[in-house]
């Protein structure tokens, strides 16, 4: 068994060895904007979740590498486009592909990096390959949609909470969940123990988002690597803001709303009179609590796995690191 | 066998029946994109020319509808981000999809196109489906190559014939062997007669490729639908371009350097004034016969193809429809 070291060492190399094929590729202006993004480093927590996935079953994880591949390069690709969507410069504190090349470079690359995905994905040889070859696309496609219902709400002022879980489970969680359950079905898992990996999948991508949304706010902004209060400034419907529209009385609510619809203002004011608008309402604790309640349905399906308690133990650890994360 | 009128007949409903659930499917603003692209017709060459390889060997041709949708909806994915890239306004007639909704619009369900497309592959029943899959997705990535060394060949005056016809191999001719032999594959063809008809699809796009130059140049402008001389007025670098660059002595070569460096010009003066270097340099003669020599090498594969004369016939008849075509 590998421990969450030598499993990421393993991911981190295997992204090394890509990377240098990558960077000297013809046609130059389309393999280095995905040498420089797949460089840039991230969590690369999607595919440590194949692998782990993948060891819950079998020991020869080294098998499932193409498919960590596979995730790790379609999350890429997702990021590239969803920067320009989101006029985003910024990413792991470097400059965004678009910025750095062009929005035309962000485009193609990102598509070549969807199909580069794919490629990896054929190079796995499990007999489990056309149903994970059919996940990784009907996820793909949810992430689009999620990506699209994340723009749709921008322009909406009356997004439920039961929406905005819905567009964070499509957006971030089932790329989780689609991660976990095709490391599980490489490694020979059987399908009742596969889709129960997909739903902690699920419940962890959903977490895990929370978690973020808390930390955009509440986060410690050294630890955290970007500007805190940033999702107040530009009126994200987070979890935290739709449940502050959804419980506010006067004059808290008021108020609120005046800050939500103010054209002009002072960034850090706003942030500070939201943030205690947020405090008075408990929404710190009532995020919090609810990203326990996803986490208690990650331990509870995880301890259903038929697999040695220490390779659940290695995914557990995980969910708490994540979960407990300051950046 | 099915004549080609009963099998664009086919494509047509196959597309219009995804269509319906399209223009209804959620998120909205994903969706209405792809309906709108799909439903906005085209030549739908290339699904007819997976339908053409199936029924080489096999009579099942309704087999082969999902892979001719794939291909299809692939194509219309590249056009949605092609248009974004290339600043084109009108496609078929109407607004593209970045001018009608948006160019996140056109980004995403672009992308979404692209998981479609590999939703449709994965419907295929025959156990070549995963040499399928890999012929689609390394056409697919050269697809990108093609499009970004047409990009890269804008900044460049020394494109050579050879870059050029490189560049619309990948970009055009290599989608249309795919079609092809993917057609071919899945009705049963063995690996070499696949090859061939590989080879076959690259020879008649590149084939489709110069005609599609000659058109914009030498075209009728009420039947080719656009205005007639867009290549020269921008510069591209098409084999007729090249040729002349190549060919040109003075005081020709001077004169259309001049062409080529001018900020402001008339349209029309310039057309006309390249127009006539291109005839003293016989450019319209040479690029006829390039096209003809690689419809010799179509029709001369197509020979040694084991099938049913009045079968390969059929695809004779295509070639020759899309080599004589003026529009």
């Amino acid at each position: 068994m590998k421990t969450l070291e030598q499993l990421s060492a393993m991911i981190d190399s295997a992204v090394q060895m890509k990377n240098q094929v990558w960077a000297s590729q013809m046609p130059v202006n389309l393999y280095q904007p995905v040498s420089y993004s797949m460089s840039a480093g991230g969590k690369r927590l999607r595919p440590l979740m194949v692998l782990l996935g993948y060891q819950l079953f079998d020991d020869q994880v080294e098998q499932s590498i193409p498919v960590a591949m596979a995730i790790e390069v379609f999350h890429n690709f997702t990021l590239l486009h969803d920067d320009i969507m989101d006029h985003a410069n910024v990413r792991r504190g470097l400059p965004t592909v678009h910025k750095k090349f062009s929005a035309n470079a962000a485009i193609l690359s990102g598509d070549a990096m969807s199909f580069l995905a794919y490629g990896f994905l054929l190079e796995c040889t499990s007999d489990k390959l056309p149903q994970i070859m059919k996940l990784f696309t009907s996820t793909a496609l949810e992430v689009c949609e999620g990506q699209q219902y994340d723009m749709d709400f921008e322009a909406r002022l009356d997004v439920t909470a039961d929406e905005y879980i819905m567009m964070i489970r499509l957006k971030t969680a089932v790329l989780l969940g689609c991660a976990l359950k095709a490391g599980a079905l490489a490694g020979g898992a059987n399908e009742e123990d596969a889709d129960k990996l997909y739903e902690v999948g699920i419940r962890l991508g959903i977490a895990f988002q929370l978690q973020d949304d808390l930390l955009d706010t509440y986060g410690d902004e050294s630890a955290f690597g970007k500007k805190i209060g940033g999702d107040i400034v530009a009126n994200k419907k987070t979890y935290m803001l739709i449940k502050a529209l959804e419980t506010a009385r006067e004059p808290e609510k008021s108020a609120l709303m005046d800050w939500i619809m103010a054209k002009q203002f002072n960034a850090q004011e706003k942030i500070a009179a939201v943030k205690s608008i947020f405090d008075k309402l408990n929404i710190q604790t009532q995020t919090s609590d609810l990203i326990q309640s996803y986490l208690e349905g990650v331990l509870s399906l995880l301890a259903e796995i038929p697999a040695a308690p220490e390779r659940t133990a290695l995914l557990e650890n995980l969910v708490h690191k994540l979960v407990n994360r300051n950046n």
